[in-house]
């Protein structure tokens, strides 16, 4: 009996495990699903389906989907479902990535230490690879086993929070602000929409994977995910102005010389950690009700703060 | 009782007007419906928002709204549900031309006789505003009154026909033969995805709006759809080869300087011509069955393959 329950929540949702393990058992897992739920390499046409499988596929820490798992654990949410609330989710953030480093944007030439995608496979790929990736997004959701008001409610999250009033509406308030001198409350506000809302989207989908939320179960959720959403934000300013392009994967000291606001440009670097900190007390305090059950959420929080990449 | 039954279907499913008024009524009713399924201009970020708006207000003959409404008509639809459907086709119509116009892709500075979208606000705007506008074509569907399980079919649908094995691949094909020499076979394959995929989309959801389909019912609109959907694009490139670009709000003669197989560098412009009223008649076959319900269907046909523009 306690065998086959296991196996049933095989591979990601064992408190038993250290955290390192459930972490590298999610992304393993994830890595796997990525995999299966994009189309094949070789399937026509195969130039678009390496660039999208080269952008979601082996690299990243894949914060979100280990939002998405430990926000499930909290409902017991069935794994097949909770990999496609992840999966969703990593997919918009991977085709983010894409068109934000094209050189009509961020032009970055190195993401997760490999060229990126444009870099890769050309500009107009990389456009229709993002595009693409963004539609198979909302695909993925639609697809499995369970409950039709469930998946849907899945989808609206997920557009709400990828749209012009999340994600790109982040994006776009971010290039606005190129030069700038942003308040500490107009660079949060960007952030929130930037980076957080989609963060708010992987807490929320993994626990809706596990069932519909009660209004009280979904304000605790959304109190942590933004608390870890900025936390999020502020650590990456911190170590854009501190770490180097190696340990990163990525460019460092970008921010600086494209001349943009961040949290160490406006707050200096000292205050700057003392908000992270207390912006990842503020995560575990919302959290508190729900117990033993969000100890992931709990490690999470203070993974993502305290990360050096 | 017919007075009230007429209030709640009008103003685009009535089959005593002329062909005229009924696309005019479609199209005024398409206008005002986008507007207010998109984020208002003045509503922060505004560049975003406008950006977004220009893109897919006021321009477009709105062919695939047209085709959702006529297919609704067939299985009495409810208007609202028809205009969420028609709408977030059209949105993703709207965004797939944003991206396609970019200096990455097919770089045209002239779409609907207006100043593209990058042109008037720059790449990354438009970038942005295509992607916020697939967001939002996902979003429009999740929202209002209307079964869920018919709501998520709409939603794979929009998705399977958007992403990599619908639109995007089409455009990927697209842009991989540029130069090449293509078979009649490999044209009409890629065709059948770059424009077919989403007309067939429209044809669907427009009926999906009013029921769940049954297989002699989807497979009728299918073969429906495949005959317009490629008669569409037999059209485009007879019209690019012989109007000019003030009649196509568009560049004129494009296709031929930028080297790209037509279907009238493939077959000559006359057995083009031949080939587009034999997928008329295909089209008018197709929907026998439905009787004079499917009179805006066959009317639509018609226009499709004797527009002038």
């Amino acid at each position: 009996m306690t065998n086959a329950s296991q196996e049933v929540m095989q591979p990601a949702v064992q408190s038993v495990q250290s955290f390192d393990a459930w972490m590298a058992a999610v992304q393993a897992t994830m890595e796997q699903a990525l995999s299966s739920f994009l189309p094949d390499a070789a399937q026509a046409p195969q130039e678009l389906h390496q660039a999208m499988r080269y952008a979601a596929l082996d690299g990243g820490k894949r914060v979100r989907p280990l939002l998405a798992f430990a926000a499930g654990e909290l409902f017991a949410a069935a794994p097949q479902q909770l990999q496609r609330a992840a999966a969703a989710v990593e997919m918009i953030h991977a085709y983010s990535l894409v068109h934000d480093d094209m050189p009509c944007m961020d032009d970055d030439a190195l993401r997760r230490g490999k060229p990126t995608v444009h870099v890769k496979f050309g500009q107009a790929s990389a456009l229709l690879a993002g595009d693409a990736l963004q539609a198979q997004a909302f695909l993925v959701l639609t697809d499995g086993a369970g409950d039709a008001d469930c998946k849907l409610a899945m989808v609206r999250l997920l557009a709400q929070a990828s749209g012009s009033l999340g994600m790109c509406g982040g994006q776009a308030i971010d290039l606005a602000s190129v030069g700038l001198h942003l308040s500490r409350q107009q660079l949060e506000q960007m952030h929130r929409l930037k980076t957080g809302a989609l963060l708010r989207a992987a807490v929320l989908l993994g626990a809706l994977s596990g069932k519909l939320l009660t209004p009280t179960e979904e304000q605790a959720l959304d109190r942590y995910a933004a608390g870890v959403g900025l936390a999020f934000q502020v650590v990456d300013d911190i170590l854009d102005a501190t770490a180097d392009s190696a340990t990163l994967g990525k460019t460092a000291g970008k921010d600086a010389a494209d001349n943009k606001p961040t949290y160490v440009s406006i707050l200096g670097l000292d205050a700057s950690k003392a908000l992270a900190e207390q912006l990842r007390q503020d995560a575990h305090a919302a959290i508190l009700s729900f117990g033993d059950k969000a100890q992931r959420l709990r490690e999470l929080a203070d993974l993502i703060v305290q990360r050096k990449a």
